[in-house]
């Protein structure tokens, strides 16, 4: 058997042992073997607990060195004052990755840092590389493997996750929208967050990372490494400890120090990552990178059936830095023909006069075409109409801007408002793969925005 | 019969004539005949259409002279050059309201400029008030009275809307998240924002405004207005043209001029308003004010499972200008007694080791009472979980801090995440009338940063 890399070891472990794991399983008892069963994790699996003799099945020895030969991994989770010997056993046994899930330790009390460091210092002399403490682990749904007590859903998506906390996996999907690959440092006593962005960095399964730190070590190498990864795929990092009070707590919670912001804030852009502000706009961006093509500029073209909400685009776009863009010769006067001759067209393109006057297909199909050829647009948005299904028959775009945006390799995308914009944005997010539904305006606005200065930061460096 | 006042006349009226209805009804045809038959509206309506003698099942007259006898309200939708006759055959009628839902005046081009200019003039001739043009006019779920030819719900909920665009009604869902009551002035080349606020601002029903302008005029009377209601209810306002792309557009949408933005700013301010950026913001203090009690101070309590969790609302907490409470004497050591000595509480309070070690009732209960009590506590941010059913039996607690928060009169948003974070929130939404689910822990923050500023205003002001 060919020896794993430390990455292999985590991500792709073919055998793991739990040592603390708890007696019972399923619903409820937080047994992170529940996970594995449910994800069909074809590895080797066994059990270390003092006082049962199975557990869902597996047969339990009573301490590690009761084990028959080595791991891949160890997942510890037993109390705190033990896990230094624990860490020494598996090291006899030439276990050579360890995760450690419980807490109580440097972002705790003074004794918890202590034991902390004899933890790595056991570690350094057994050659055993340890991920936490206070983490979920890892979870890897390619390969089938997550070290979650926590339950987990597996999704086999382009999405990449280095994070500082289980919040992370646990809501992933208000927080990311979904994860392939993701890595939880916790107090990253060991195995840190330069680490493991190289190691997804180099996933070619993955399309987009989203990186949640509260402290940045190793400040050169960390940047080397993030601006390596950006090059191939944007990181969306969402740096927290921004706040005086913030940074505290963040020094109390993973035992570290947050560093001065805004030298953080200008190493993160140098490197080409996306930095965030809110965890919204992390999801939101992430789902972005994941789907449409490159921004290639910032120059952006509305298509709208209200007047008002191209007003709003354009306060928005001017917030976020994006331009309105001045179209082609030649690109308005196919559409002009369609609109009333008191209506003239700009950009804000409002189509609703020509709607009225033609039909949605003929005058919104005109002016989408038509936007999406001119060279002057580097991306589209769109609004258009949710109705009830009966309504929605003469008034609906979601399909025709579903096709065209397939066709036309520019990010498009759309905002669906009415009494079914729910419906009309399921229906493109299921059947279209290259729009993108997005929820507000300006959250669209700030969505192309980002996706521009990644592309134009690409460009500047490749 | 009493006369009617102006806004009687618009919002409930006992009958209505539509000039330029169109011949057809039912799915697709834009009538807005169907939405008062949906709404089962119980006053008179009466239609003018010069081709065909009957409409949905109501006989219709060639020209509004062959009306026997004037109603509360006209709706015209009518080719632009033909409004100002009709608005003066209106007046001979008797008819002294209308409201002009057609496009293509001062918002189009320099001839429908001129045509509005004709109409007022037919308007002020003839005593005839008129709403719009470029409007769908006024919706009064009470009153079971409409005149959008767009499709609309019928929701008898406490929030009025002032706007300056149909999209507010056709995306109320997304832009207010419900309108009991609201008024689209369009052009506003006569009822303006400033007349129809002072309408809803006396309307007992309604507990909330949300207003949307483009441009403010008479700056003096609109301030004293909005002062005036402030003081009762507030008024979540959306000035848009803020950017000076988005002002020229705003100028041309309808047909005025946005104003400086600072001073606009600033003026709305010292009227107790709550000004927000984005839409998003709108909706979302919206709902916040309709449903929670006030926010007397600054000063938030968290209540996490996570420690990221808390540093990300710190972030925010300080972005958005409120504070971290500081407990009293006392309120710590009831929790403290039930967390794992190692783990020392503070604020925000990371009460999953206390959940860990009893359970989540116990844990969360005793937490979230001990800061409900505190009267260093003005209001609490929790974080809950949101699992499948068989784990949501335990680490549940949504039903706790709803009734919780049901029995102290303190604001309580909630961030639920997990899998099924979206049926905890719900559950929330459906049982419990005084705790908010919150979509993202940032806008939680904003919600309450907005409650506090204006609850400080009004106690400045009264």
């Amino acid at each position: 058997m060919p020896s794993q890399s430390t990455r292999g070891l985590y991500l792709e472990p073919r055998s793991v042992v739990f040592v603390g794991v708890p007696r019972r399983s399923g619903p409820g008892s937080l047994n992170p073997v529940d996970n594995l069963k449910k994800w069909a994790y074809q590895g080797n699996i066994r059990l270390v607990h003092p006082h049962v003799s199975e557990i869902a099945g597996i047969p339990v020895v009573p301490q590690v060195s009761d084990l028959n030969g080595p791991a891949d991994l160890a997942v510890i989770s037993t109390p705190r004052e033990t896990v230094p010997g624990i860490i020494a056993e598996c090291g006899k046994l030439g276990i050579r990755a360890a995760v450690v899930t419980v807490q109580g330790f440097a972002e705790a009390d003074s004794r918890g840092a202590d034991i902390q460091r004899l933890m790595v210092e056991e570690s350094r002399r057994w050659g055993v590389r340890i991920l936490g403490p206070n983490t979920l682990g890892v979870s890897n749904a390619f390969s089938r493997f997550n070290t979650s007590f926590m339950p987990m859903n597996r999704e086999e998506v382009p999405v990449g996750v280095v994070c500082q906390s289980g919040v992370f996996f646990v809501g992933v999907k208000q927080l990311i929208g979904g994860m392939g690959m993701g890595v939880d440092v916790g107090n990253a006593c060991d195995v840190g967050i330069t680490e493991t962005l190289e190691w997804l960095g180099s996933e070619e399964k993955l399309k987009v990372i989203a990186l949640h730190a509260e402290e940045l070590k190793q400040g050169k190498e960390f940047i080397r490494v993030a601006e390596q990864v950006s090059r191939r795929i944007p990181i969306v990092a969402l740096k927290t400890g921004r706040s005086s009070e913030g940074a505290k707590a963040a020094a109390s919670h993973s035992g570290s120090m947050a560093g001065e912001d805004r030298v953080v804030d200008a190493a993160l852009r140098k490197a080409g990552m996306i930095r965030v502000d809110e965890t919204q706009e992390m999801a939101d961006l992430i789902q972005a990178f994941r789907k449409l093509p490159p921004m290639k500029g910032p120059r952006v073209a509305v298509i709208t059936l209200t007047g008002a909400g191209g007003i709003l685009l354009l306060d928005a776009m001017e917030r976020y830095g994006l331009q309105r863009a001045q179209f082609s010769d030649g690109t308005l006067d196919a559409i002009q023909a369609l609109s009333p001759e008191w209506m003239p067209l700009s950009n804000p393109m409002d189509i609703w006069p020509a709607v009225m006057k033609n039909s949605m297909k003929t005058g919104y199909g005109a002016a989408l075409k038509g936007v999406l050829q001119d060279p002057n647009v580097d991306g589209v948005f769109c609004l258009t109409l949710g109705l009830e299904s009966d309504e929605q028959k003469s008034l609906g775009a979601e399909d025709l801007i579903g096709e065209l945006a397939e066709k036309y390799q520019k990010p498009v995308v759309v905002w669906c408002y009415g009494s079914r914009y729910d419906d009309a944005a399921a229906r493109l997010k299921e059947n279209y793969a290259k729009a993108l539904p997005v929820p507000s305006l300006e959250r669209g606005i700030k969505v192309l925005a980002a996706m521009a200065r990644y592309e134009g930061w690409r460009q500047r460096c490749n």
